[in-house]
């Protein structure tokens, strides 16, 4: 038995109520002997850390820097070793668009054809406004090519997503992508039978859009690469019989929720905005993720200060969250973003588990931290472990075997 | 290679002596802010303490409870989720039954049949003594249904097992059992080929018992539901080179034992009896598995002062097992059972492992508890590794590789 035919066997609907509150990149290194987390000044998170049960956890295996997609599903109870989510799928998430069961989502750029050769990959990287305005015409101009349909959406500069939507269609291809300057368009060939359709309806699109960008400079063809289906991945609903919601504001982060079947609650951009939505929307769902970004994005910034002040502003927070009475609260991030490095981390995440039946632990009391954290309770641990150890808390685990 | 392999690749016999004492459901929840466990007076359990190495152990994996089988396999150095103990098997090995490798165990249920469709599914809940009359009865009556014996044995009020011993037996048969009132009786049916010889003795067996019962009231048919075969599971001989006997009062633990090859040896009912069986067989075995079952009986009843008076008596005998000098000896639960929760629980094990070639850790002096454990130098880890471990610190195991 697997761990999610084990999910799926002991879990139990009731009316308990979870929420997983995730702040991206929270864990740090320290500047001047303090980490971001160590540095805010966080009473009201400190206080609940010292009623928790706390832990660190990796969200792939000890040692790997994840991206946002796999770090997300680890937090969601799934193995991210066992699901990859393609990195077309990850570029439609994140210009925001839903891809479907039916949908096969292409990265493209804009680059630059000239006497027959492409002579810039990425088209001088032309602005994000000019892109905007090709893939308006684009979308326009081409609609169809057989029974296939076509989509365009532009991302920054030569950045564009692909999202053809038809039955049949295959991500077994190679690249349309001579992945050098100097050389003809590349065309894609199928890899199986199956994806032949796919490739002639890639290359008459590629041929389509050149025709139709003759004369324009320097965004005048297209190179595909990285073909993503919808990943066969099963539901929060089906693996552990939960009613899920996302409070999220960044495309990304709603389409991960998205891709494991939460509904996307409306909200505003503030942590502010957030908790009301989440106070609007707390009868309808029994579990809720709620991601703050900024903490990454200072984090990427190597803005150590910026971090520190999201992480006050979401302890200023945390007590309408707490008002609400769940029945089981984490916080944590989805992997560590420290300003030092500038860069997502392998550092493993604090994690702060309140709920009614938890065994105190001793650490020492004090400023909820990484290190108090190493000390805490529930040890080192797969981040895929977080769901379950909800799950378990809020009683809709049954128990496995007699 | 996978952990069985290396097992049988490295284990190596030496004279050393390991004793293994479950007290089944020690972990607890604080009530009054001290768990079952710290509430205890445990003076020969704080001090062993001081001098061993300690943990906490996850019977299955973090957040899931688990029954009796899954967490004494894991204990026994088992994946749990590798190898699955059908229902029949564990009712069998609860009220006493030995299961070999011709057998198909099945649990049955009397039940009432009215003008031909099923009037009660628990024929009333009959007295145990009742079932006992009838199965006395039956047992006489019906012997052999082809070339396969047939044997029934009482359990609790309506329910019993039916164990049948044959050649090309199958568990692979629909329930003999219509799963609602006013229904006539439902037979089995073979889900393979394979087992239609099996779903037709079930059948006949249903015919026979019906007809041998006919005119007694409430309970004059049965339901036959949850097949099982003897599990296909290595010995501990076989994965570790071990010579393995067992001290248990209850007949599922003694029939768990018996499942991976243990002796089992003979014991009164009281902790000082198991003492005694071990003085008393130290010299025939390399290792113990000594089972204390009242601190889960009394966590399931929800005694928190029973169960503290269980461990302080558990303590009580400690010192004369110690006499024996066991080369390694590891103290420990197969998993929680908190009075709070009247229930199993997913928390994990404190761990003890007392050997020659231990390593201090930096936890604090005091009472042997959860907390102490969860600051232990072991950390957290899965059950299944507690065996490998002991038999690592009775050098039973060879270095693996060059």
């Amino acid at each position: 038995m697997d761990r999610e035919e084990l999910f799926r066997k002991v879990s139990v609907e009731n009316e308990k109520k979870m929420v997983l509150l995730v702040l991206d990149g929270l864990g740090g290194l320290p500047l001047k002997g303090k980490t971001e987390l160590e540095t805010a000044h966080t009473p009201n998170l400190d206080l609940l850390a010292a009623e928790s049960e706390l832990g660190l956890s990796h969200p792939i295996a000890p040692g790997i820097t994840p991206g946002s997609g796999p770090a997300h599903l680890s937090l969601f109870g799934y193995d991210p070793l066992k699901y990859e989510i393609g990195r077309g799928i990850l570029e439609a998430l994140g210009v925001g668009i839903v891809v479907g069961k039916r949908d096969l989502a292409v990265r493209g750029n804009f680059a630059s054809l000239e006497n027959g050769l492409i002579s810039d990959r990425r088209a001088g990287r032309i602005a994000t406004e000019k892109n905007r305005e090709i893939v308006a015409f684009l979308n326009e101009k081409i609609k169809k090519i057989e029974d296939v349909e076509v989509r365009l959406t532009s991302g920054e500069e030569h950045r564009f997503v692909l999202v053809l939507t038809g039955d049949g269609l295959s991500d077994q291809l190679t690249d349309a992508d001579p992945e050098a300057v100097g050389l003809p368009i590349m065309y894609a060939n199928a890899k199986t039978e199956a994806a032949a359709k796919t490739a002639r309806i890639i290359n008459l699109f590629v041929d389509r859009l050149t025709a139709e960008l003759k004369g324009f400079h320097p965004a005048n063809t297209c190179l595909l690469r990285g073909y993503a289906q919808y990943p066969a991945i099963p539901s929060l609903k089906e693996l552990f019989k939960l009613k899920t919601a996302a409070i999220a504001v960044y495309p990304m982060y709603k389409g991960l929720a998205q891709l494991v079947g939460m509904d996307i609650l409306e909200t505003g951009r503030t942590i502010a905005d957030q908790v009301t939505a989440l106070q609007k929307n707390y009868a309808a769902y029994d579990f809720f993720f709620v991601h703050v970004k900024k903490t990454d994005s200072y984090g990427e910034d190597g803005n150590f200060a910026g971090k520190v002040s999201v992480i006050e502003e979401f302890d200023h927070w945390l007590p309408a969250i707490l008002e609400l009475l769940p029945d089981v609260l984490v916080v944590t991030g989805d992997h560590s973003t420290p300003a030092l490095l500038k860069a997502h981390s392998w550092h493993p995440n604090p994690v702060l588990l309140k709920a009614a039946y938890q065994r105190p632990g001793m650490e020492p009391a004090g400023k909820f931290s990484e290190k108090k954290c190493a000390a805490g309770i529930l040890g080192n641990f797969p981040a895929m472990d977080v769901l379950p150890m909800m799950m378990a808390n809020a009683l809709k685990f049954k128990k496995y075997g007699a």
